[in-house]
Parts: C-alpha cells; structure tokens; sequence
C-alpha cells in the first residue's frame, strides 16, 4: 500500500505517521490489536489537537526527571513504539544511561527478536526480552513473565501501555512514567508521571530534555519531581480536551 | 488469535466487536487500514460512554424515516460494516425495499467478490459493486466508481466513511445519512442525518424502527422528517461528550 499524502491534506502529519506504522506492520513487528491501538491514539491525539499542550511539556520534563534520579531506569518498547520511534527510545536510552527491554502484549519469540534488530539497526547496544525469568504478580501467561532490565528496574517508561501493567508495576515499588493519549485510562491514573501526548512527538522532546538534564544538580532535579501532581496534570489535560469540543 | 475475555472485563462488549473485526480481517474482508479506522471507532464511542444516547436515537429514526421516503435508498457497505454487521444491514435492506452496493476505500475486486459472499450468507439477495460503471466526480481513482445501486439511489446510508465521499454524494443530488462516532467529522457535518452511534448498537435499533416505520403513512415520515436539525442533533452530541470528560 504505497500512498502519496498530498501537502494539502488537513492531517498529513497523522497519515504518515499511519503509513510508517503500517509498514511496522507488513514488517512483522506489530500484531493486529496494534493496529486498532493505533487507531485508538489518533482519535484521541485529533481531539487533543495533533499537538503537545502545557501540561504535557511539563509531565515529560518530570519524567526525565524522575528518570535521571534513577539508579536502573528502563525504557520497555513494544511493536507499535519500535515501528514509528526506535531511533527516539534508542537516544533517550543512551542519554539517560538507561536499558531497553521488549514487552509485548501479544508475546511472539519471533516478533521480540525481528524488534531487537530494529533497535540494534538503530543504534542499540544490549536490548533486553528474550529471556523471561522473572514473574510480575497481577498479569496473566506472558505478559507476567519479564527479562531482567524490567525485573530490576527503580524506575520504568512504559508508552501505549494497558492499565493493569503499570499497576503490576506500581505493586513492585517500581517509579512508573507513562505516555498515553487518554488521561482517563487506568494506565494513566495509576503512573507516577502521565505524559499525555503522542510519542512521535513527546519522545523528540524527551530525548532533548535528558540531554539538558543531564546536567543538573540531584537536587534541582529532586525539585523539579517534587512539585508535581500528576492527578492536578491529567485534570488540566482533561479540561484542554473538554474546551476544544 | 482466540480469546476468551472474562465477563469481569469493565470493556466485555468492546473486545468481543474487536475479536469479530479481528476475524473478519484474517477472512480478508479488512484492509489494515480498517482495523486502524475501528480502532478511532473505539476511542470515540468510549468518549460517549459506549451507549446509544437520546440524540442518537432521535437522529436514527429520523435517518430511517428519510430512506421510507425515498424511491431508492442504497445502503453502501465496507469490510468493517460487513463483519461486524452482515445480518443487519441484510435485514435493513430488505425491510426498507433498498438495494445493498459494496463500496470500500482501497478497493480490490476479490475484497468486494468475498464481502458479496459474506452478505449473500446473511441472506441478501443481489449485491452490487463488481460492476463500477458509474463516475463520481470529486473523488479519486476507485472510489470515484460506483455501481448502479449507489448511482441511481436518492437517499444513501453511509457508515464509517470518508468525508470527501459524503460530499461528493451530496453533491450528486442525493440525500445522505450517515452513521459516525465522531461529532466533529466532515461526513457528521456534510450528511442531511448524522447517528452519533456504534453500528452494532444503532443497526439493530434501525431495523427495528423501519419495521415499525412500514406501517406510517407518508405524511407522518415526512413530519418526522422536517422537525430535524442536524447541526442542533451534532451539537447536543458534543455536549454529552463534553460533561463525560
């Protein structure tokens, strides 16, 4: 499906991102229900703008934050994220000295090791996920069991993530950053930090962030975390969807 | 990919339409781009609460009301409508006396060839779209094509559809209503009937309201009718998603 999206079209941005994804798809790297995920992103990135707002400039810097104070953070990357950000994920893993592990909902042995490649072609060194020793608590067959960069991680980015994850997360002492379109899913209530934009644009400016970051004190750093409320955050975003319908 | 979703899961109903859209993609009724436009559909229709709401209901009766008044209503069918709604749209078709044409986005003959089967199966009697004799200016390549059905129609029934189609069929002198979970649309604003609905709630509430409807005389369709304002029904819908955010 070769597609030419004319400059004219209201939302060309959106329909490339789409294409690239499709190509993630014919490429093996993403399961149908990703597709649908995808679909699920855009009607709510239409609704938030196509843009990233305040609030979610302020949450990503928060985040890095968080991620920086971090012993172990871990960036956990799963088919739709590698499709259209590998080289993103790849960047702000090399900034912040953090690992990347492949997590996928629909777990395939194949499909883990053809986005292991896509990272690697983009630059990363070791990639974690093929080797699921360790049991979360909380999530069913596979998606329970986890390599060792997720298992001993303070601190995880989880993007386009189901809610009961990240609360299996939480439930192991783990600090969780979160993207995710909708500030009311459960995924988004329960992360330390939500970052309520799409990743083809917040992760650019993550990535920039921790390189600027990367040289503050710990305690600006610990400054910038404290003042924030992640519930005060996710009900400005709230109210920036609600004023534009 | 079979899976059985506990009746515990606060979503049941939504993930076993996905698993049958799933099917209908591995059956090759979907293209990916089907299985991206159903994900939008889901975010949307969680947005509305995932229920038929009262200016839906007033809109698809409105909407059945106009395809009574018509000579040749045209109910134009796609991969996602077919898999999700063969037997309805079989059902509306024959109540209404309207003729049933397969019109998709990215068309192939073996799609159409195969959704033919799938309504045939469901108890439709002639099915049109593998004769594209017919120009719609205004739209590009195939999907300026339509068969007789589309063609000689005055009132068509549109779901899950581009807004340039829409507009092109208004164009043609056609009266148009359309089913759409997003308020904000170019078909929502362009169609003469906009239902704010999931197909698989509001089909099944058309038939049985074009049952019912079979039975009025003229003058009643028509009042039905005359007393709708389309905007003012897309604006009470926004409202009821604005106060659930």
């Amino acid at each position: 499906m070769d597609m030419v999206v004319p400059d004219s079209h209201p939302r060309k941005a959106s329909l490339e991102v789409r294409e690239r994804l499709l190509e993630g798809f014919n490429d093996g790297l993403i399961a149908e229900a990703g597709l649908i995920a995808h679909g699920r992103g855009e009607a709510l990135d239409y609704l938030l703008g196509e843009a990233t707002r305040d609030p979610a400039l302020t949450a990503l810097r928060v985040g890095v934050g968080l991620m920086c104070l971090a012993d172990k953070p871990c960036i956990s990357v799963n088919g739709n994220v590698a499709a259209l950000c590998a080289s993103d994920v790849v960047d702000l893993a090399g900034v912040l000295g953090g690992r990347l592990e492949v997590n996928l909902f629909y777990h395939s042995t194949e499909r883990v090791g053809r986005i292991i490649r896509v990272l690697g072609k983009a630059g990363a060194g070791e990639v974690f996920g093929l080797q699921k020793k360790n049991v979360v608590a909380g999530l069913d067959s596979y998606r329970g069991l986890v390599d060792d960069a997720l298992w001993e991680a303070d601190c995880v980015l989880v993007m386009l993530e189901d809610g009961d994850r990240t609360e299996a997360l939480k439930a192991l002492g783990k600090k969780v950053v979160c993207v995710d379109l909708n500030p009311l899913s459960r995924s988004a209530r329960w992360a330390d930090v939500t970052i309520v934009d799409n990743i083809v644009r917040c992760l650019p400016l993550m990535v920039e962030f921790a390189g600027e970051a990367a040289g503050y004190e710990g305690d600006r750093l610990r400054d910038l975390v404290a003042g924030f409320s992640n519930e005060d955050n996710l009900s400005d975003m709230e109210k920036l969807i609600r004023s534009r319908l």
